[in-house]
């Protein structure tokens, strides 16, 4: 990769599935055009960085709560449009298994492949009571003024 | 239209009322700048450009269940707030003919006959199991790699 | 700030506590680095922009009735997730507070400070009925035109 390369920006706010999933694909696409991508995950963004097991670490009561109504990671969040109760993310996950796409799973592993940078926004982490142990590995941390560096220097910039 | 002609790229990622509305208005108006713009309809923006009356294609089951449960077409498009099963878009709908505005409809008639490059993406309609003609006419098909490549060069991108 | 200074946009279409809070910690964080920032409030975004009390101002009954559907202010705004009926906010509104980050209202007021500029739309204003008495002071009131402009001059534009 060039010291010219194209930079991308997505900030991914949004929790849900579906959301997570078209964040993932047009970062992957970006990468494959050898784009450096940022995806800057803040408030319910995180959950998809979550890992799939509790993990013990110590917090307050609220921070507790916080921590079982969210869901924890990728393989569990919902949809945006027709959730039903946890069928239609099953739906969605059924249809692309049927057409070869990758899921959430795989395109966050592709997208560190890749070396597409995944920052966790370390206010809301803060906020919500979410310690690093409880996130994947091979992410990155950071405030809103390292999103902000990344953005202006970069020729597309999305909020999702 | 010169070669130098500022871009502008709107992913509808969003099937409401209101963003669709949101997503045209910006678009002709940049459109009306001699501006190029694309609207890039992934996931549940597919629905604004569904026909509304069922059209006959062979589809398996899952794919009828998507075809059913999601609106058919720009006239049907519930909002992202305050929907109240079906008043709420009513009562826009009302209000914006009181006003003179156009309706989502006449938004997308327009925004064709400005130029507007309107592209559905494949990727999403396989998945939901949505055929050509299925959506209205005049669109574009395309996948992520052409979005990106419109984007690259775009000043104005936004997610909607 | 030259005349050379970076610019961003943000267009606010969101009602949501959890969206706001996410706009004007942006906006705030770019204003700090100098860029001239403005947030062009449409749709249900213009619901923070709205003074808490009721003023007194000559309506319809749709235009009523938008008015009391609508939180007033930016102390009344509910979350995009896990609402529960007011306890959501509450339960944000407390962490925050417990780790000293700005509350909704104290980020507008920054922003004034900072001189982003706050621009309520003029077209939306007049299809929900509100009226220039009903939203705080210091805002600017315009159309998508003037949005256009200044997005086609920035390097940063979101959409949330």
């Amino acid at each position: 990769m060039t010291q010219q390369a194209e930079k991308s920006t997505i900030v991914l706010f949004s929790g849900e599935l579906d959301k997570a999933i078209a964040a993932f694909i047009i970062a992957n696409g970006a990468a494959a055009y050898e784009q450096e991508v940022t995806i800057f995950f803040t408030f319910w963004g995180l959950n998809a960085l979550r890992k799939d097991q509790q993990v013990p670490v110590k917090k307050g009561l609220l921070e507790k709560m916080f921590g079982w109504m969210m869901p924890r990671g990728a393989g569990k969040l919902p949809l945006s449009k027709m959730n039903f109760l946890g069928a239609g993310p099953k739906m969605i996950k059924h249809v692309m298994k049927k057409h070869n796409a990758l899921s959430l799973p795989e395109l966050i592993e592709l997208a560190r492949e890749q070396g597409v940078k995944l920052v966790a926004c370390t206010m809301t982490m803060d906020l919500l009571g979410l310690k690093q142990e409880e996130l994947i590995d091979g992410i990155e941390y950071a405030g809103v003024a390292a999103y902000l560096g990344d953005a202006t220097e970069a020729k597309v910039n999305l909020f999702i």
